[in-house]
């Protein structure tokens, strides 16, 4: 069943909030998200909730702890032409003795060109009249509502979720978060039209969305962490701090999913991934970083 | 002018031991190197020395503390049709609580076809029957001598490189070392013939090198960590632990490049990496870490 | 005014929860708290809530976001005559390549005495046999509502304060909490009778507690973290992971407040603290770690 | 035997340095120590050698790989009346976005009066008119030759010890160095007439001293990390970045001295450090860090 779902409130936590539409195993949802900052697709403020307000929760009838919920993401498109982004590397991603000469970080506009995929800086700073960048639209924001009975900020990710700021939250792929409350409770937000690795700056193209995805119960997955799939790759992803930590977690959920699903020992996985895993690096700009462990499915038995 | 270099003696160290070899500003070197326990191309013991025996240094006519030596590699082949590696992902590098159950690493035999460029386990545990993975020959290490009369351990690395066993110390791509000793003393060795991200498994497929590479002296860069290039990528490398300190020196790193070299300010510099920078995780396994932060060519002005 | 307050519900995050009850600046509450796994007294289990069951929260009149909640510890004592406490330091907070061999935590039982002020296990370990240490009752978990309606969880800490496992929340100091809802919503529980530093084990000497506290509405301070005071010291607490990070905020916290507070610039503090600052390890167990800057007042201008 | 050795030349890190002196087990050093930046007793530049210049190194007969060297630490005594000091708390120990509006550090000049064992800058700045702090000299640099022909800058630390910056390298103290290299190759310096925790300034009360120290050979005891003991106190200490490091290493060095020294396997050792550790921050400024683990002796059986 396909859900057309227009917010008119939004949360700046992931938690178990009242959900906003109830919806089944295998729905579709065509929703729309604010940018980070509660401007909608006319560029007018839609909200005061900061930072980065969420669309949803949904809940998904029969997702219970334990469970893991798919999200497929068919469509995430920019719904307007222009998008914001911070000037300046975040201070904790520079050198502390970099720092003093810097100037503070301003905030320039970025012109969407939809049509043809592009993007450039309204006013570019000298020395990037000619900059050009291929749309490659994202969620940061997506999760579920955590353990515990916790409120989470959506300027920080965990086991649920939540602002990764990941360039792999794109059409295409399907992400799939471990339910820790009944009915999964499913956020969206924090739309990118592109973004580096990392979001240093703190920001992508902010910029508001239209999406479209589908969500799916998985059961007996024993997933502890968020993973994701595309046709091409298993990933897995850790959420913490510090890198080292969310690497640890993504690596042995990757051992978790090529034992429990593909029958691979620890020795085998790990002689699998010792020449051919990947990195990425997700949001290191908040609270809990972001590592995303890689493998392509072309290795797996 | 073209010296080919047999080595008979190995170092450990990145250090300012005595020079095996003078070359010039432009010089070409082709030279061996021994897999990471001291293996030949026949795969006979030719050292006892340990971790990482190294090749050279050889000494550069005229580098002087300050400038850069540019090291252009031009060709890394296997010398030989195994390479070893280990098969459990490193301790630290999974959550404390998934290691009690894991068995220890042990050590296993790779088989190389060097004309099809392919390896395999001789013996693929369990579900790895069938993996072949394309070869992609590398050195994990590459440094000159460190500042202040140091002798740093060819299993870390640091402003001077060193262990870094990064993908991208690869043939096509031009390392810049920053010198910090008369004649800036390069050394190189630790050859894999294919290696997953981080090395994490502690070995890429370990195994003996034919190296061919040139030197070029590369003056007014001011460069405090190693930087690299390739036809498509400027790439520059932090060296610490924790990561989070390897990607601050990397990030920063960039900066200065791109202000020195290209002319763009902080502020435009973050404005492009903030919406196209890329990160590769190098080594994760040894008592420093290595990130790097990557940027496409067709991007500066 | 005093109130006596016994709890029949508990909460297991710090969050803007519905008040039990309300009181006024200057007022004591006296209250009681359960052991981490909800037990009382009389050591029978009275919630299900997990983990550490808190108090509260209370509902200061008048505190408002930005203002500082002082607590003053008056008396915090056991309440029964055992504790539990694990047996084995966390997986975490060894070297990894120690912990392969080691046994799982177990729990053990200590026996309080509360008139002589001492504690002893039960059945002492091998070695063990005559160990009786002091005790030193504290509360592990104390805190506010944290900023932007998040819930977090009694198992971690931050600006809030929360499961800080600072052996220095003891009766006779005066901790201060940054406010960040209306009426501040103050909450504690998680009583040892004794702690090492750390928390090392994950537990303290485990036990329910009688605490009467005074709280107290302080304004113009802007404290970003919690700060504490006793006859003797100046104390700030940075909550954070890694250490590193919460060693800066307890730093800049106490460089705040000697401004602020007792008009020492920068480079005054500075020259300060280099050579008399003092600092304490508390939690180091949970995903937050808790790290304690401490100035004795007998150096205060 | 007693050895006065007054040294002419200095090293700038540990290292397979020639000796300057051969010593045997149980014999007394009395020497001198530069200040960090090479000035002797009269104050005047000793030396070029940059950072901290070191005394030695001394041969100890005797002392073989996998032996520990005891070094007893007599005496440590300012040998001027000046000491000189930074201003400002390390840009790495502040948050990033405290730094930008501060002041660079400047270096003042403390007066020592070692009669009365008490200190103040010379020139306080604006608040600290009456400080004055008493003495309590330590050496910032001790250290062995490392492993595998490795020389570590005077400004970090490992396993060998180092620039450990530790309080507690003090007159009544016997530090334990595990030793890497024949003779074991004793270095020691960076003298400091007082310092706060973690030398977070970047410098204590840097001075020339006077230092009488005996050495002794222990045999069997399979030390990884630097272990110190007074007549109160076993310590241990782990030397690396992050902190988080520091102390797995110094955690579970204390683990291995409670076993083989005291016999308490590892649930009893864990079950008396939970509740009686305490822990120490030593060095916070180099590149590697210094965390001391703390047991009282009247807990040991």
């Amino acid at each position: 069943m396909d859900h057309r779902f227009e917010p008119t409130r939004y949360h700046n936590s992931f938690g178990s909030h009242a959900p906003v539409a109830q919806v089944r195993d295998g729905d579709r949802i065509m929703t729309t998200t604010l940018d980070c900052r509660g401007h909608d697709a006319g560029d007018h403020p839609a909200t005061d909730v900061r930072p980065n307000p969420l669309t949803g929760p949904f809940y998904v009838e029969g997702a219970a702890p334990g469970d893991v919920l798919a999200v497929e993401l068919e469509r995430i498109a920019a719904s307007r032409d222009t998008a914001i982004a911070k000037t300046m590397v975040a201070d904790h991603l520079l050198e502390p003795e970099t720092l003093r000469g810097l100037p503070p970080a301003e905030q320039i506009i970025w012109q969407l060109d939809r049509e043809r995929g592009l993007a450039w800086p309204q006013e570019p700073p000298r020395g990037l009249e000619g900059l050009c960048v291929p749309l490659a639209p994202m969620l940061g924001c997506l999760g579920v509502a955590p353990a515990g009975g916790q409120a989470i900020s959506s300027a920080t990710s965990g086991p649920h979720g939540g602002n990764m700021d990941w360039r792999g939250t794109a059409a295409g792929a399907t992400l799939y978060l471990p339910v820790f409350q009944e009915g999964a409770l499913l956020f969206l937000g924090d739309g990118h039209a592109a973004q580096g690795d990392g979001e240093i700056v703190g920001q992508g193209l902010e910029t508001s969305m239209d999406v479209t995805l589908r969500v799916r119960i998985v059961r007996g997955w024993e997933a502890r962490w968020p993973r994701a799939e595309t046709a091409t790759h298993l990933m897995t992803l850790g959420n913490a701090r510090p890198m080292e930590e969310a690497l640890q977690h993504a690596t042995s959920e990757m051992l978790r999913w090529l034992g429990a699903g593909y029958g691979l020992d620890a020795s085998a996985a790990s002689t699998l991934l010792g020449q051919c895993v990947r990195y990425e690096v997700g949001n290191v700009y908040d609270p809990a970083f972001t590592m995303v462990c890689l493998l392509e499915k072309r290795w797996l038995p």
